[in-house]
């Protein structure tokens, strides 16, 4: 399951970069630098797109290095643009990628899982990723969203969801 | 772990419910009415505030009967007022609070569920969980906190993620 949901989050990661391809199309066709989304809020004391794109790399990250028992690489918070944005992605996805099911395998239930904030305080893995983890990821993900769709990005809940592997029924 | 996921639907739900409340404690302080909120959106082709509460309960509220195999009840989108929000998260915890895990016995990932669009197409289990449903609930449960904290509601992130089990490390 912490490898399915792993998994999950690497797709989300690809769908919030076709999303950062589209600002990028409007903006040409608007002829207005798409680098001003990069600092772009939904409220004055909120986080600017950049910082929820990171945060959403990051939780991905150390969900799957947490799950994984493994290092996460870590990554410097100095993008400025787009393709600096696109990039973050690309780490976090080289990261979570090199990953494989057996690596989760020694995940139980049971694995406390360290936080980096409160200290000393920690989360058994089932709570880590469903309370913890999986609403974080999200929250910033869907912010990015939120943010670029107010500012007039052509985006709509299928570039969201991404293809589905439906099948027949 | 559908019964798991399905929890965290109910958890995130009472969640949503107590940001309502900030917001019209906030609206009460501003001296506006709070139900200005219902129709507030992030952009004019965006859907409203009333609408991304409706589609969080329903998804997690359709979730839980499909995963559980038992049939969800209709609740009617009549909702104009902060008052009917309140009660219409309440109808969804109803129906979602009174599954226990056993109900959840009988999924497994070879089950298909069946969407509502696009017709003849289903899911499989988990792709249903963790590439439709999850993603799509928190699409509209961020949506409306994005929405009231553009509309200046004093939210955060640790409202959003609610108390969380923590334990010693």
């Amino acid at each position: 399951m912490y490898y399915l949901a792993v998994r999950q989050f690497a797709r989300t990661l690809r769908i919030l970069d076709t999303i950062l391809t589209k600002a990028e199309r409007y903006a040409e066709a608007r002829k207005f630098d798409v680098n001003n989304f990069v600092s772009a809020r939904l409220a004055p004391d909120m986080l600017p797109l950049v910082v929820q794109i990171r945060v959403a790399c990051d939780t991905a990250k150390m969900s799957a290095a947490n799950l994984a028992q493994k290092e996460a690489p870590k990554h410097e918070d100095t993008e400025k643009t787009f393709e600096e944005l696109h990039a973050r992605i690309g780490k976090a996805l080289a990261f979570i990628d090199g990953l494989t099911e057996s690596d989760f395998a020694k995940a139980t239930p049971d694995l406390v899982i360290k936080m980096a904030n409160p200290q000393g305080k920690g989360l058994r893995a089932n709570d880590y990723l469903f309370a913890r983890q999986i609403p974080n990821f999200y929250f910033h993900v869907v912010s990015a969203y939120d943010i670029l769709r107010h500012g007039g990005v052509d985006v709509g809940k299928s570039d969201y969801l991404g293809e589905l592997p439906l099948v027949d029924v």
